[in-house]
């Protein structure tokens, strides 16, 4: 008799990308399709001299457990970053530190979900947010969105019916939508939570990689001009995408009665995140390196998705359809079929493959009601000599 | 209205040694209490070194995202580290790493335990352990242990009488007994796992650490000596208690479907491990440190142990019996009530408290029928003359 799984596992399957990642292998292939920052652009110097002064001023420290609210000189230094972009009375013990930012969607899963709960996210979505939570039990509601994000008048009447236990959210920079929701709909989302006692969580782990102009002030950082509201917004940040995914530094903010519960889940889930990492981050922040590193690679992906956005335009012309990022990792498409070319996602991706170049079916990262028509493309790691030729490819392959 | 939290978290609550925690500020406090190695002895020159060759050779691995399995060069170290110790036939594909062992145990609740199952523990087991399985809805069943630790006749009549989805133990100078499986038990719990089809959890972070002559083998590597026993054993290793805690660096070996199960869990869970620590960990296990580590780090605690239990004897007399542990961190003692003296551990604690002197008493480490009279005394942390001054004050409490 083999082993009998949980039952809570009936809920997902390995990802459709996880086979798919299995082809990236293929030699000479360009690759449109991760989810990841580019190695090539760490700060490795940084990391070194921040690591070097957490071993010399605090090796107990750095290398002993630690509270599992987080470590306290890098609590500290998170909540300045935070205040740095316009949140204002934050204080240290208002948030606490994770194991990437996906530990704090594991937590709020553990938290706040119990079996058949509703939870309503963006359609499409941050695809391990709904793996998480189905692992959890919930059952998912996909709320629609447009190139100015969540569409809020829909939101507001799915809030109505199903009395979400959370409803999720990446206004900024979405993955996989690249869109990014516009300061009037965030006021909206903040009246919503306080209206309805839903709690709002925001996901913010692009938010600091704009191209042009900021963005708008995060919800939470928001939530300082509708009374009342911030008590139902919780905010998950991360250091992954803007220092390195490798130390595995994320951090939520919630009201302390969640912020406990949280606590107590994770001193069972990992005990605390490394203070090894957690004291290199804490020393990055401190060192003051952060903002030139920002603008480093701010500067490098715009070129990159300046780069992508022209090509796609001239080699795929009407078959495809996007609206051009103004930060973040990705760009979300769709296929229009015009010219009775291929509309279907996943026939294209494999298509592509074989011309030698990957990117993601856009799918999988819908809750609900796919639309077998949309991809994500990445340009996040590929140099824009390369974008140029992978879009070309692309051509080819449609 | 405040939040509704999920209805798991009615199944456990925060530890009591939680709050007795908030006590250990208290200026001039010997401390008996703690769990985990001494900051004094990490091996500082040793991880600056792993992380530097880690930075300078794999900076793109250290820093990036990893594969959820773990990091391909920590595997391959593990494996081999795990070969050294007795195990057979071990490929680094048969494990995969964890954040801390302690997220090996989340796993292994995510993965197995639906709610209302049925999993036996020892009475008394590792705290974090019962919550964490609580979590996820187990039942648990306590099997009882003595001087040489689970009962296996008592185990098989559990076993029989609940058919668990799991049974776990910590057989090698265990938390909190200090107790030691012996090989001939473990022989045992091996043909109970294959007879009865149940998973056995070998939790052993604290095998390494041993004051004369070596423990048993592991249960997992004596699964060689009972043919068919190996696919129902999962062993969860770490390098907290021999290198440093702060690295949040575990292992979980297991049979390939529980492992491919944990690995999804894991991806949901937190991505995978720091890559900054596992690839520290790596250098530093390729770097042929550790048995020196261990050789130093096994002297030490066995000088503290002996002077432990020295003065207990001395101190305390028949008001306290212990075996004394021959290798991990802890001293488990009852007390006996003899000459009218305090028997119930809780109240022991808090006199002791005001005398300057904190452990954990033992009745939180029980899933079932506690042991009020018990309490668990750590002399990881303290050096030995503070280790008599300590237990001098026990004396006076009592």
């Amino acid at each position: 008799m083999p082993l009998q799984f949980a039952s809570r596992l009936d809920n997902v399957e390995t990802s459709a990308i996880r086979e798919l990642f299995k082809l990236l292998g293929k030699p000479g292939i360009i690759s449109f399709a991760g989810g990841f920052p580019d190695s090539a652009l760490f700060d490795v110097a940084g990391i070194q001299a921040s690591v070097d002064a957490a071993l010399k001023e605090e090796p107990g420290g750095a290398l002993q457990y630690g509270a599992t609210e987080g470590y306290e000189p890098l609590r500290t230094q998170i909540a300045a970053f935070m205040r740095g972009k316009g949140v204002t009375g934050l204080e240290p013990t208002n948030l606490i530190t994770t194991t990437g930012s996906q530990q704090a969607l594991d937590l709020l899963g553990k938290t706040m979900i119990s079996p058949g709960d509703k939870v309503i996210v963006e359609g499409p979505t941050f695809l391990a947010t709904i793996q998480c939570f189905r692992l959890y039990g919930a059952d998912l509601v996909s709320a629609p969105i447009d190139a100015q994000g969540v569409q809020t008048d829909k939101l507001e009447a799915l809030i109505r019916e199903h009395r979400p236990k959370l409803v999720y959210l990446i206004p900024t920079f979405g993955n996989p939508s690249g869109a990014t929701l516009t300061r009037e709909r965030r006021l909206k989302v903040l009246e919503l939570a306080k209206q309805y006692e839903t709690l709002v969580v925001e996901d913010d782990p692009y938010g600091d990689l704009f191209f042009g102009e900021a963005p708008p002030p995060s919800i939470f950082a928001l939530s300082r001009e509708v009374p009342g509201s911030r008590e139902w917004i919780a905010h998950c940040g991360s250091m992954s995408k803007v220092l390195s995914p490798g130390l595995r530094v994320g951090w939520m903010i919630a009201e302390p009665g969640l912020l406990a519960k949280a606590t107590m889940c994770k001193q069972f889930s990992d005990a605390c995140t490394s203070t090894f990492s957690q004291a290199t981050a804490a020393q990055y922040l401190k060192s003051g390196r952060m903002p030139d590193t920002l603008h480093r690679v701010r500067q490098i992906y715009a070129e990159r998705a300046q780069a992508m956005a022209h090509a796609l335009r001239r080699e795929l012309g009407d078959a495809i359809e996007f609206t051009e990022p103004k930060g973040g990792l990705f760009f979300w498409a769709r296929l229009t079929g015009a010219g009775g070319k291929v509309s279907d996602a996943g026939e294209f991706a494999k298509r592509a493959i074989e011309k030698g170049v990957a990117f993601v079916p856009g799918a999988p990262f819908f809750a609900k009601d796919a639309d077998a028509s949309t991809l994500r493309l990445s340009f996040a790691t590929v140099g824009t000599q390369k974008i140029e030729e992978g879009v070309q490819r692309l051509a080819q392959a449609l």
